[in-house]
């Protein structure tokens, strides 16, 4: 049995004092010039400048964000859309984040039945096994729709490899409500699902929490704090913060009193913090890593203001 | 704008005279002999090995079903187990298909919010052009639970590139109750994805069917017949005939009068096929081809008795 998920991420968590996720979301389009002008040096067809482009701009972001943060987000559908050379553009930069010490959540969102399940979780789960997985991801986003039965392949690898999986609860999108939100037996479906998800948590849990968790939008305050009282259990990833118009008094429901519990990403926020005002005035497209650097620092200090993931960098007496 | 997905794959299903899709499902542990000796003598990393052997495994079962099916579905999850490797042994399999004519539906069950969803569709979707996507599928497996808003994007890019989306609405594993039968004003969550999966066929509409199919499984005849009759534009892609237990008589519902409509899956009973009752003893695993040839005939014959796909043989004066 390998050291548990939740607990190592704890421990990153401490580490560094901080729940920021870093979303790791190379968007072809968006990417900095002198990455795109490095990649044109050493490539002619488009697939292999993209992927390269894709490897070290999140290459320097990780070089950027290791020291500040416990845990990155690389998106797989942007390096998929580059066919597999963006794959093993993937497979590289979760190599190399892990490599730099940090937890890895890979945002896949598979999902299938039974035994295909059980492939895809042997595809990114590695956990506490870099080797383990072509992948090396430390958890992976799972959806639900299928049914309770087609998590639990998902569960038994991660737990078997020390890795964790969150499952798609309450999602940060505008339509979300579509099914999520539809009402069945006097509540929403969304918290059917969160309770599976909090049984799979209690059945996997260690210190407290269990190697199950969950995403749940940054956008839906008041349904974060519904979520977060109904899964004490269970490690949540909360999606929308930044670009999405998510803000640290929005997620602060999403953590225990102990500052744990939740990571609050922010992908394009960071990623392309030289576009977007203060930073880019401040910084440009030259001195892109310096805007994602500010650009993390700020959130940091911005969760710790209001949120009680202050109690990680001075832990109450 | 391309020719139309649904138009494409109705006139592969005349010309073949059936239904059958098959899976292209490359388990590891239960490839014959002769093709894993093959990539043994090719590789030694185990890795090099297993995407070798899929690539060969899946173009030999393509050269013999190709001549007698409009189209198959190869589960990317098997190939995504063996990392980057994995992935362009999914591309050539996929790019092969194509190139023997036949219809190819990628099932991967993707799902994401906004640009990230349009960028698996981008990733997976060639439609009427098979350079559009680096995995030229003509059709991908689409997951709803992150809601209608969700979906739009993989239409979008279906719409421009002539391919087409399988939305799951009710999956054949038995454990898919969970979320999927839950009763919400009046009726099942898969009814209400039901309801939207026809609005967005009805949106695409061409001669009768839009580009947006439902999965719905063999495995639950009753609910078969109730989604046909609810979404009467929407083709069906109907898994779990054979090995999950769905019989000829289970998947009649799925069909119109003139016997189109619907595409009925078999992987592992094809696939497999020299490993099972009664084609082991009378091929075994030297034979497997035959084997297949000759589990695939007996599903076309299966059909053609028991279901209006007759009609695709012989069609009603």
């Amino acid at each position: 049995m390998s050291i548990h998920y939740t607990t190592r991420l704890h421990q990153a968590i401490k580490a560094k004092g901080t729940p920021v996720l870093v979303g790791l979301d190379p968007r072809f389009d968006q990417l900095p010039p002198d990455v795109l002008a490095h990649a044109r040096e050493l490539h002619d067809d488009p697939v292999a400048v993209a992927a390269s482009a894709f490897e070290e701009f999140c290459v320097r972001l990780i070089d950027v964000v290791a020291p500040l943060v416990p845990a990155v987000k690389p998106q797989a559908a942007f390096f998929e859309e580059w066919g597999p050379d963006g794959c093993l553009a993937l497979a590289r930069v979760i190599r190399y984040a892990r490599k730099q010490g940090l937890i890895v959540i890979c945002d896949g969102k598979r999902g299938d039945i039974g035994t295909t399940a059980e492939a895809y979780a042997r595809a990114y789960l590695a956990g506490a096994d870099p080797l383990a997985a072509a992948w090396q991801s430390d958890a992976l986003t799972v959806n639900p729709y299928l049914g309770r039965d087609t998590l639990e392949p998902f569960v038994r690898v991660a737990k078997e490899r020390g890795a964790g999986i969150y499952v798609l609860v309450k999602t940060s999108n505008p339509g979300s409500a579509s099914f999520q939100d539809r009402k069945s037996d006097g509540t929403t479906i969304y918290r059917h699902v969160a309770q599976v998800v909090e049984e799979l948590a209690v059945e996997t849990d260690e210190q407290g929490y269990g190697l199950v968790g969950a995403v749940v939008g940054a956008t839906y305050p008041q349904e974060l704090l519904e979520l977060r009282a109904a899964m004490p259990h269970v490690p949540l990833l909360v999606p929308g913060y930044g670009s999405q118009g998510g803000a640290a008094a929005d997620v602060a429901p999403a953590f225990q009193q102990d500052g744990l519990g939740a990571l609050i990403n922010n992908s394009r926020g960071i990623n392309f913090a030289f576009k977007a005002k203060p930073y880019d005035e401040q910084f440009g497209p030259r001195r892109w890593e310096a805007a994602a650097e500010a650009a993390t620092k700020q959130m940091i200090a911005d969760l710790a203001a209001h949120t009680s993931a202050s109690q990680l960098i001075h832990p109450a007496g």
